[in-house]
């Protein structure tokens, strides 16, 4: 049973000011707790029903994490998803550390995604297409917001993420990278010879890349369409531009 | 204003048993009433805010569409949006008739589609690549749901849909037309030669396509995954596929 202020302390981090406080999130959730426990990240607690905890011991004492038993009315009020019979964690953030593309890798740059679950939907795209390293405007969501954590199922362990001045990253290339940006008037994605390293940068959901960032694409892209919807949302965009840099590129 | 007996009418097609018996559906916010009243589906009724009437008279009047002019709280009240300051339609269904691949042509086959969400998206896809035709199994969610309609932006009014036994459908084929399925163990679609004409078959979101279906593909096809994340959501699947379609016909 959680006490009441283990529950206080919990609900705090459902709020970006008290996460970044604390320097804690919230994994919620079976298999994401599973995911969370076999990566480097470090646990702080653990809140199971018993079950859970009986399935998952091994996981949690390897780690010699603190345990809490609960009922599911219990966990699914200390935390933010509709229900959740299994359990959460109460995880360490992680230091914000500068990350840049070396040779033969693509990263994400990310200028101004507002939605959450778009948010977590790339993570768990750019884990697919082995992309390691993601530079996030200070606008972007927060990462590590519980919506972006579950919509990213798991990837959020295996993908690495750096808040700041992406302009100021930008550049500071000179041309050395190919800056690789989704527009409505680039070149054609399925017939560009796409470099095996550089940046490719994906703009905000209504307003696309701000003119700030744009300054600095020396690669403007574009996904061909072939029929009359207005546009893909960025989580698509994301996936097919990463397709077609892996297949020209691998 | 609306009576008591309009707002209860708009109110029960938030559930599909009531928008089956009364042939209706709804259409919510101010783009997705806009394209609507461009396309060739049938208004019944534009409940807007005097704003958004003003700025859009020459669409109701062209179609003669009755109109009702509310308060944002009232509109809010009637339709499933968090909120809506601009407008909703009233819209008929349109009859289920059965769709098929013609020469060079490209269908989508979905399989058991749960979540809403995905279905809109999918729908949006569909549009962008220029697929018109979606065969969708008795099980698939109803593409007349307000979440579905919300998520196309607009792109249902593009697309045209059936609902009916698909695996039937696929039986009669008897390999006359190539049917792609995503599995976990097919062909690398980077190398794949797609054909012109065809089905794409995507499954459910938790169990891929089922066996009943699964029988009837011609070729399965995977995505070839460079890091390490289990799956991808339904819509990115479809997205890459068709992208990948695309650029090997086109």
């Amino acid at each position: 049973m959680l006490s009441k202020n283990q529950l206080k302390y919990i609900q705090s981090l459902h709020q970006k000011k008290y996460r970044q406080h604390h320097g804690a999130f919230l994994v919620e959730g079976a298999k994401s707790v599973q995911e969370v426990l076999q990566s480097n990240f470090q646990t702080e607690l653990v809140v199971a029903t018993e079950a859970f905890y009986k399935e998952n011991v091994h996981l949690t004492d390897r780690q010699r994490t603190a345990v809490e038993i609960v009922s599911e009315a219990e966990l699914t009020r200390a935390g933010t998803l509709e229900s959740n019979n299994a359990a959460l964690a109460v995880v360490r953030t992680k230091e914000n550390r500068p990350l840049l593309a070396q040779p033969d890798e693509i990263a994400l740059v990310l200028d101004d995604i507002r939605d959450p679950g778009n948010l977590g939907t790339i993570l768990r795209i750019a884990d697919w297409y082995g992309v390691r390293k993601i530079l996030c405007s200070e606008t972007t969501a927060d990462v590590y917001n519980p919506k972006v954590i579950s919509a990213s199922k798991g990837s959020f362990t295996r993908v690495n993420w750096w808040y700041g001045n992406v302009v100021q990253v930008l550049s500071q290339l000179a041309g050395t990278l190919p800056v690789y940006g989704a527009f409505l008037d680039g070149a054609d994605v399925h017939t560009l010879p796409f470099k095996k390293s550089g940046y490719l940068v994906m703009g905000n959901e209504s307003n696309g890349i701000g003119p700030d960032l744009a300054r600095y694409i020396t690669q403007p892209v574009t996904i061909p369409r072939y029929g009359e919807a207005e546009s893909l949302n960025v989580g698509i965009a994301t996936a097919v531009l990463l397709d077609n840099i892996r297949r020209t590129t691998a």
